[in-house]
């Protein structure tokens, strides 16, 4: 990536999200070009200083990066199955599926496009700060768009931006769900939520920050159990199920902890480490 | 608690944890005492300095504290049930729930002991390093034993050492999950998990942060959308889950996810913000 703020840019869909796009976009100094099927939605940001591009091919124009932010994968097909793509640079920031992302790649670059595929790790009003995640993946950017937060390069595979997306997301509810766990349990002694959260905080930093080498067990597929064999791990998922029902809190999330290990130990891995659950999550479930 | 590290200390139950908290006392400097139902479990202590107490009498001497590291609650009960407890200072550290933690703070106060529950966050191995991490609730404790590690006190209810715990552990478990489930998921992509790992652990440790003010909502049981509504998440719910199906990759924990969500959309929360799933984590699922 270069770091020239003043590449042009131009943004096709001006729902919430590419509203917020383009703002940022227009603040940091670049040439902005807009779009919308309905070019009323334009208003606002062309008072801002934007451009409202007359067509569709106007916006994907040469020399600059087209970011796409439509409703799905079909709508960027169609807007775009007449435009002539050649030469022309896309980010598709559009919500799909990793497939999705592959086959609109393989679409795109046959018409001559370098496509980039992204996701945004984002609410719109958190657009043009660092706390904007923004994935990218396919061909290495030769852009800079860190205007819109912070931009993650994942590698060629197109699919990546929309594969992390997803494993964030179920990182994200995970933590949430569990610390409402937590604060079910903790409200039947009547501490409440901010009381308990605080340390429900302090487990997950201390948890995440085991993942790096619990990832080098997953990549030699082996799980000597330095710290805790699956079947002492057991008998304490136990306790926390039996503990749950006790309290008439919700019990599914500490019974489906305890299924997955048990179906590993009944698969043999009762004397490894953790981590070998991976082989029942590389699986579709029962 | 005073910061006198030479506190008289007995440990009652030699297992592998029972041994590790003895040995991290007697490193201390703490005059140490040890019991255990097979006296020759205590040979290796002896050899270190511990005393031997000859009945579990003696060990329960006055003006010291005694750790117990038992089976369970009924061997507690069982050992201590003949002995005097008048003027005894108990820690209980035997694994347990909260309801047996109650309990037995009940039955030994009415014999006259100073009784405090305790669960241990920690491995043998971590035990007298500031890794361990010793809850405690009951009395606020007059006594110091952060020999054992880093000392956590939670308040006078002694159920409440045993619930901090478990409910610790399902974060525990919730974040490997939720990192093996994204793991699975990228390695459908070639992509190896200790490339993942950084990524799921910042997530982890950005959503762990958001915690202490989600709780406000909790305690307020207010849940404005400011960041984003239920029923809008629940999109990107489904396209975890169709993502998780697509790639063969066991779907159950976001199919929990969207599931527990779904619930509290169909009670009519779905314009609410996420921690408004308190209410489906609060009672029994189904």
């Amino acid at each position: 990536m270069t770091d020239n703020e003043n590449t042009p840019v131009s943004v096709v869909g001006l729902g919430l999200m590419g509203t917020a796009l383009a703002r940022a976009f227009l603040k940091a100094g670049h040439p902005t070009t807009v779009w919308n099927r309905t070019a009323a939605k334009a208003n606002a940001l062309v008072a801002e200083g934007a451009r409202l591009a007359p067509t569709i091919g106007d916006a994907l124009g040469p020399g600059g990066v087209t970011i796409l932010c439509l409703t799905d994968y079909s709508a960027v097909r169609e807007l775009l199955g007449d435009a002539g793509l050649e030469g022309t640079k896309l980010v598709n920031l559009t919500s799909g599926d990793s497939a999705q992302a592959r086959e609109t790649a393989a679409w795109a670059e046959k018409r001559g496009a370098r496509y980039v595929d992204g996701a945004i790790m984002a609410i719109p009003s958190a657009i043009g700060t660092a706390d904007a995640v923004i994935l990218l993946s396919g061909p290495r950017p030769d852009f800079e768009i860190g205007a819109l937060g912070t931009i993650s390069y994942l590698g060629e595979d197109p699919g990546l931006a929309s594969l992390y997306d997803v494993a964030g997301l179920t990182m994200m509810w995970s933590v949430l769900n569990a610390w409402l766990h937590g604060t079910a349990m903790l409200k039947t002694a009547g501490i409440d939520a901010a009381t308990y959260a605080p340390f429900a905080q302090q487990i997950a930093v201390g948890v995440a920050g085991w993942l790096p080498g619990y990832a080098e067990q997953v990549d030699k597929d082996s799980f000597p159990a330095e710290v805790s064999a699956l079947e002492t791990d057991a008998r304490a998922m136990a306790h926390m199920v039996e503990e749950s029902e006790a309290l008439g809190v919700n019990a599914e999330l500490p019974k489906l902890i305890k299924a997955m290990a048990d179906r590993a130990i009944a698969a043999g891995h009762g004397g490894e480490q953790y981590p070998v659950l991976i082989r029942e999550f590389e699986r579709a479930g029962e």
